[in-house]
C-alpha cells in the first residue's frame, strides 16, 4: 500500500499516472499549494523538500519523479513499465533526467522565479523567455527523442507518463502544439488509456 | 570500451570517476569549453544537447549525469556500486535526482543565467543569489540525506563521486564548507581513493 502526495498543475500527476498503469494499491493524498499546505511542519516531516510528489512505502518515503517512476516499476514488473535490457532502461533514465532537470526547469521560470532571483524585473524577464526555451527543450524531444508511438518506441514506460505530464503545460506556457505533431499525438494516445482517464477524473473530482 | 566527453569544472568528472571506480575500460576526451567546442557540428552529432557528460558504447551514446552513472553501474556489477535492494536504490537514484535538477541548476544560474532570461540585470541579480541557494540545499544535504561515512552509508556508490563534484563548486560558490562538516569529510575522503586521485592527476594534465 502506497501513499502519494501530489497537488494539481504539478509533475506529481506522473506518479500518479504510473501507480495506476502499475495496479499498484495506493491513495493520493492532494496538498492545497494556494493555502502552502506543503511547507506545513506536518508535510515538512514527510518531505523536507517541501515539494511533491513524495512517495510513502513501507520502507520510508521517495520523492524526486525519476526515482519514483523507476521505484513503481521494479515493484510492479508484471506491467513491464521499463524495458529490460540495461543500455534501454538507461535511455528512459536519460529521457527522464532531461525532463526533471531541463524541462521542468525551464517551466519552473515562469512561476516560480523568487527560487533563482530577488527582483521582480528578473522574474518577469525570466517570464518572458519560457516559451522560448520549452519550444527548444520539446524540439528537440520531437525530433531526437520521442521514438513513437511511446517515448521508447513499442513499449509504454514510466518515460510516457512524465512527457505526458509536461507537455500538459506547453499550451499555458505559450508553445503552439501544431509545431510538434509528435508530442500532440503522443498526448491523444495517453488520454485513450482507461488508468489516464480514471487519474484525470480523480483530480478533477 | 567506452569513450567520455568530459570538460574541466563540470559535473562530466561524476561519470569520469565512476568509470574509474568501476575498473572500466575507456578513454576521456576533453572538450575546450572556451572556444565552445560543445556547439561544433562534429560534437552536436554526438550529442545534440550541446553539453557534457555524454559517454559513447557500442549500443549508442548516453547523456544525463545519473542515468550515465547508473548505467555504468550495471556495466559493471562487481564494483558494487548501486546497492542491490530496490527500495535503497530508489533512494541512490532520488538523490542523484535532486543534484541534477535542484543543486547543479542553482550553481548553473552563476554562470549560465543567460539559459533563462535576457538581460544582464537578471544575470547578476541570480548570480547574487547562489550562494544563499547553494548553501539551502546543502544544509539539507548535510542534514538529511549524507549517512555518512558514505551517501548511502557504508556502501561507496555512484551517489559519491556526483556529491564530490558538486560540492566541488562550493567555495567558489561563495559557500562556507565549515558549516558542513560531513560535507567536508566526505571530500577529503573520497581524494583518499586512487581512483578519484588517478582522474584527478588526469583532468589537471
Amino acid at each position: 500500500m502506497f501513499k502519494l502526495y501530489t497537488a494539481p498543475g504539478t509533475c506529481a500527476l506522473a506518479s500518479h499516472i504510473a501507480l495506476e498503469e502499475a495496479g499498484a494499491d495506493y491513495t493520493a493524498e492532494r496538498l492545497d499549494f494556494k493555502n502552502s499546505q506543503q511547507t506545513t511542519p506536518q508535510y515538512l516531516a514527510v518531505n523536507p523538500k517541501g515539494r511533491v510528489p513524495a512517495l510513502v512505502t513501507d520502507r520510508g518515503t521517495l520523492t524526486e519523479t525519476p526515482a519514483i517512476l523507476a521505484f513503481i516499476a521494479s515493484s510492479f514488473p508484471k506491467a513491464e513499465l521499463v524495458p529490460d535490457d540495461p543500455f534501454a532502461f538507461a535511455q528512459a533514465q536519460s529521457f527522464n533526467s532531461y525532463l526533471c532537470s531541463t524541462v521542468h526547469i525551464n517551466h519552473a521560470h515562469k512561476m516560480r522565479g523568487y527560487r533563482w532571483a530577488a527582483d521582480e524585473t528578473s522574474f518577469a524577464d525570466m517570464k518572458r523567455k519560457v516559451p522560448e526555451t520549452m519550444a527548444a527543450s520539446f524540439a528537440l524531444i520531437e525530433r531526437d527523442m520521442l521514438k513513437g508511438p511511446w517515448v521508447m518506441g513499442e513499449q509504454f514506460t514510466i518515460c510516457d507518463p512524465y512527457l505526458y505530464t509536461i507537455s500538459g503545460w506547453l499550451e499555458g506556457d505559450g508553445v503552439d502544439l501544431a509545431a510538434l505533431p509528435k508530442v500532440a499525438a503522443h498526448r491523444k494516445r495517453m488520454e485513450e488509456r482507461p488508468a489516464v482517464q480514471k487519474v484525470l477524473a480523480a483530480v478533477k473530482a
